[in-house]
């Protein structure tokens, strides 16, 4: 396990892709644990960025072209395409189709789509743990891609730096989700496909609501960009927009509060599933189960009454009342 | 709230609709459970559907059609539109579209979109409990419909007695559905807009997916039913499939199993939120946490060997281990 640790710090792709495949089939907790713990102290160089928007907003695109940039620039990417509500999303995962092209053979561009049903900590767990592994391999970025907005996408968003939401006019779906309060998730709005007829439409609708929300929270001024991904148009002026937007994160403190927003989270995520899973070997709670599912089922007894009586008995058990 | 519950039972729609507005804000977490403990002698009677597939396949327009159709034969239908994946899912809620038309003032129709993000239980958890008011009020159908199929729409459509899988040819996605096992949720499978071309390849496609399906649970035998929603095309056809489908649960007893199972993982879910809450209370977690995010955040420590050691002490200090 040590020796995987550290052949994934000195980069070593093929340790990368076993370190995924571990902490996303999770046969070896103890090892998955060792292996995260190992690189931990390792961890936060990269930026991280969520992306995510409408499907046929032009997201796989878009990140083509920053990857080209990012690459011209000699920085090295790993990108995490997620995808939780596949197959009805209505595209294909980016990754799939990214792999196949210009990057493949490219050592400083790692790309992942990760499925991760089975994980005990969900998409948003597996995630967190592939960040840090691209985090201590050493890749400049770390970009996660999201299809959706549904709520694993956002604890998937909330796992980035900055979260950049790509728009396109035309899609119908502009007010829906300025109304749903979506914005709210995103740093940098980028309006793709800026030529078609809408467009400025669009940006004047982002940029009212945007200052309705910068009225509220006064220490963000949110950039909205204009791009045409496939004429390679308004890309590096997004970048140089990001990545100034990042410094200023960077420079006032709020970036490191974010990230141990983070750690908190993660921290109280383990800490459940820990106390849960004791709770299940001490309570019996799985075996104690089957008697009450059938007294439930025959309507002899209530569940929340039920409930209320059996756990209020475990925890005077317990002394915890 | 004795008198809210009896009110429920009498059918009261505006009751029925303060109740909804209670288990989805959780404002008052005693009333809600006194309230669903009062109606759970009175479940069981409804039958309830699960109705998903990708946006653009007409699910609005047939479940438009399928509530005629039960109305002609004097059931009462409730309809509750989950989608927590709104605004990016491509499609306007099911509800919203419905509640306009022609079942607005009908008595024997009730439908409720449910927005739920903030639930303890999540989205899956107020839609139990939604399914159990209705059930209460004596609506003969319940349909849930969800868009999309994600983790969370999968934990939705499992709260149904019967999923209808609704499909439609040209979509592009239909290989795609099929590789993902998504198939594995539905027990019928209704090809939507049957005269578009390449309906009847679609049909061979899923028959050829479920005799592989059918070859595993030899218990059942799931149905196709080839629509045209718009065109009324089909329908009867359908709805008598599924309630044969249905009396097959019923009779030879997989129905009361299924509905252990949902009754099974109620308990466990509830079980761990009071576990939980408890626990929290008891080490108080989140006041302790504060000093490990900060050890965490400057790589004093690694989060898994804090946490099993933290644990650890715990359980000791209550004798668990």
């Amino acid at each position: 396990m040590q020796n995987l640790a550290r052949q994934v710090l000195k980069q070593d792709i093929r340790a990368i892709a076993r370190s995924i495949s571990l902490i996303e089939n999770e046969t070896d907790i103890t090892q998955k644990e060792a292996l995260i713990d190992t690189l931990h102290p390792h961890c936060g160089n990269a930026i991280v960025w969520g992306i995510t928007g409408p499907p046929g907003a032009g997201k796989s695109c878009l990140l083509d072209r920053f990857i080209e940039h990012l690459r011209q620039d000699n920085k090295t990417v790993a990108v995490i395409a997620v995808d939780p509500s596949s197959p009805f999303s209505g595209g294909a995962l980016l990754g799939d189709r990214l792999r196949m092209q210009k990057h493949a053979t490219d050592d400083g561009v790692f790309i992942r789509s990760m499925a991760s049903r089975g994980h005990l900590g969900g998409v948003a767990g597996a995630t967190a743990d592939a960040i840090k592994i691209f985090d201590a391999a050493g890749f400049d970025y770390v970009i996660i891609e999201t299809i959706g907005v549904g709520q694993t996408e956002i604890e998937v968003m909330e796992l980035s730096d900055i979260v950049l939401l790509v728009l396109v006019p035309g899609l119908g779906d502009e007010i829906q989700a300025l109304k749903a309060g979506v914005m709210e998730i995103g740093d940098i709005f980028i309006i793709n496909k800026k030529d078609l007829d809408g467009a400025d439409r669009l940006k004047s609708e982002v940029e009212y609501v945007l200052s309705l929300k910068d009225s509220i929270e006064s220490d963000s001024k949110h950039p909205i960009c204009m791009t045409s991904a496939t004429q390679n148009d308004g890309i590096g002026n997004a970048l140089s927009q990001i990545n100034s937007y990042f410094a200023g994160l960077r420079d006032d403190g709020r970036l490191a509060q974010k990230r141990k927003e983070r750690i908190e989270k993660e921290l109280k995520h383990i800490a459940t599933t820990k106390i849960m899973a004791s709770a299940n070997r001490f309570l019996n709670i799985d075996q104690r189960l089957n008697g009450w599912v059938e007294e439930v089922f025959q309507k002899k007894v209530s569940p929340y009454k039920l409930l209320n009586k059996k756990i209020g008995d475990f925890l005077q058990e317990i002394n915890w009342q």
